[in-house]
Order: C-alpha cells, then structure tokens, then sequence
C-alpha cells in the first residue's frame, strides 16, 4: 500500500499537490457557467466543482476562488444576479478547457474559444448554444470558506433547457445520452457509461450479501 | 428544445423532482464515508457530494441532510473528529449503494452491506479495506446554508492511502486504474474511461479553434 501522510502532501511542490489533491475527490462534473456584465461583455469559464445542494427549492451550488480567473464570473453574477450552467459533452471540451486561461476582461471566452452565446427566452445570462443541456441560475447568495478565502455560490435554478428528452421521470436523466463528460484533476477528460442502477434502499429490502 | 420552468419544476411530483434535480449537475464522485462513535459503534454512508476546495491546506468538503439518513455520520465525526473518504469501485458499488438504507443506529452498514472496516496506523476512523484510493480526514468544520438546512462538512485531508502507485505527478491520479466509477441521479452507476488530456491553459498557448 502506498500511503501519503499530511507532512508528505505539505511537502510536495506546488504542481505535484495541486494534481494530487484536485483528482483525489474523484470524477468531478464538467460544466461551463455563462454570464454577462451591465455593459454586455459575455464571459464563460470551465468549473468543475457544481454539487447538487437540494431539490425543493432547487438549489446548486459551486466553488469559487475569488482572486483568480474565474473573478470576471463572480463579478458579473454579482452585478446581473442570473449565470447559467451548460453541460459539456465531448465535441466542445477543448474549447471548454481553455477557457481557463487568464483572459484579459475585454476578451470574452466565447469568441476566443468559439463557443457560441444565446440567451434563450430573454434569460438575462448567455447559455452556451453548443451544449445539450442547460441551466439557468438565479443567484441567492455567497458563503465563504474562510479557512481558505473560497467562496460557495449558491443559486436557484430557474429554467433547464435540453436538447433533446434526454429526462423521463422513469428512467431518469440520461447523461449518456445527452454525451455528458466528467472531469478528474485538472486537465483529463472522460467519457462514460451506465452500468447499472440499483433500486431505492430500503431498510427491509436489502440483500443479503 | 425541451424546456422546463422553475414553475414547472416545483410543480413536479417530488420523486420527479428529485430524480431530475440529483442528475442535472451532471456526474457525480461515489464515495464511502466511514466514521465511529466514542463507544466503538461504525457507521458507513455514500456520499455523492464530495467538492474539493482547495490544496494547500488540502481540503475537502460534502454535503449532508442533517435530518435524515446520514445523521448517524454527522454525529460520529462531531463526536471524535475524524472520518475517512474511501473511492467506490466496480466490486463494490451495490453494497456501497444498500447503505443508504435509513438503518438503525445498532446495525453498522459495514455488517449489514459485507464492507470490512480497518483502522490503518491507528487512524481514529475506519477505512473500507475493499475500497482502492482511501482519505483520512480530520473534521476542519461545518457551515450551515439557511436555505435549505443542509450543512457543508469541511475536512483536512490527513492521509492518501492508494493499494497501487496510482498517482505520478507526471500523469496524475489514475482513477480508471483504480476502478473508481461516478454516479448520476440517486441510482445509477457509471464506469469512466479517459480520452483525453489538455495542457495548462495559458493565454498565449490557447489554439486557434
């Protein structure tokens, strides 16, 4: 077995932490968030740390740090209230990775990466065009981490638009069909494929194993 | 286009709505949350919603329902301070999936479900030996979101234990080799493959697309 200690991963150089901490959650979801400011400049950025916080009233959360590329995010949510969130399958997944560059405020991501902004129904945040699923956020509220200056941004979801019925409530949302993509680390990208579902566990109708 | 309002989403059936709310972020990591109360009692619960938040320190956060199935979970970590983050894998998945199961506080999932509890160097949480990548982690605090009620965990991670060298810092974390899956929704079961690897996004280097 192979075992790192606290004092190991302390002592580990910048880049060999980063790579080891940021995969050992494991998969995480890949999702671009889409928003605008008061004067109209459209920003995206790949994140991949929305979680699931509860279904009555919907509510999503996803983690920020506030000093770096992502800024430009916080703040326009910040001035608008609305961003959305857009699933990201297979065909635009390079194009959703360098999003993460340190772009300069007046370049948007969409046009540099070429990915392509509608807002549908007057929604007031950019959806990504090229997604099959999508999401749009009102705003609620912040909490910061202060352990680490991160920032928890929590919103209610107000409109899911997809392309096709990927959702039945029989079956449930059907990723892999829409081509939906996840995430370990910071830079590897994999695809998926169901295996098997298991039913609701009830106390009285567990196996025995 | 499918479109669906927040309207039509809180006029949902509630099973709907959770079947599609648990899926719309997209894939989720499958982890085994593992603690002990002070008189010696283990517990075992899945979790779908561990969020990295940052590495240096290395900390690592979930979401948990204070009310409901997992409370046996929260009060074991405030009680001694500690809990493990264990990967699920193939072998695993339908007795990681049956500890949901709202089970007395006597019964511990880890009889119940056959998962074989060990205290690795003496660690005051017990791992799940048949899981492949294992975290101890020490309880950091908890931040309540008044929203909804549910409470973020925060925790240090204290200790990487890996049954093989998956981790280099030239490749990352090899999570395919260690056979860690991802979940969609509440139960469904997925098998990951990589198909691809972008370099650091510099703004400089971002390719003409």
């Amino acid at each position: 077995m192979i075992k790192y200690s606290r004092s190991d991963i302390e002592g580990m150089d910048r880049i060999t932490r980063l790579t080891l901490i940021n995969s050992i959650t494991g998969y995480k979801p890949a999702n671009l968030i889409g928003t605008i400011n008061s004067i109209g400049n459209t920003n995206l950025a790949i994140i991949s740390s929305v979680v699931h916080l509860g279904s009555d009233p919907a509510l999503i959360a996803f983690i920020m740090r506030p000093l770096i590329g992502e800024r430009h995010t916080m703040e326009n949510i910040l001035e608008t209230g609305y961003y959305t969130i857009n699933h990201i399958h297979r065909d635009i997944a390079e194009k959703a990775h360098f999003t993460s560059a340190d772009f300069p405020r007046e370049v948007s991501e969409f046009d540099r990466c070429k990915l392509t902004p509608v807002f549908l129904d007057d929604f007031k945040a950019p959806f990504v065009a090229d997604s099959k699923i999508k999401l749009g956020m009102s705003f609620a509220e912040t909490i910061e981490i202060k352990r680490n200056g991160t920032i928890m941004v929590i919103g209610q979801v107000e409109k899911i638009c997809m392309d096709e019925p990927y959702f039945t409530p029989s079956a449930g949302l059907d990723l892999a069909q829409a081509g939906t993509i996840c995430i370990s680390g910071l830079d590897s990208y994999h695809e998926v494929e169901k295996w098997a579902t298991f039913p609701y566990a009830r106390v009285n109708e567990v196996p025995e194993f």
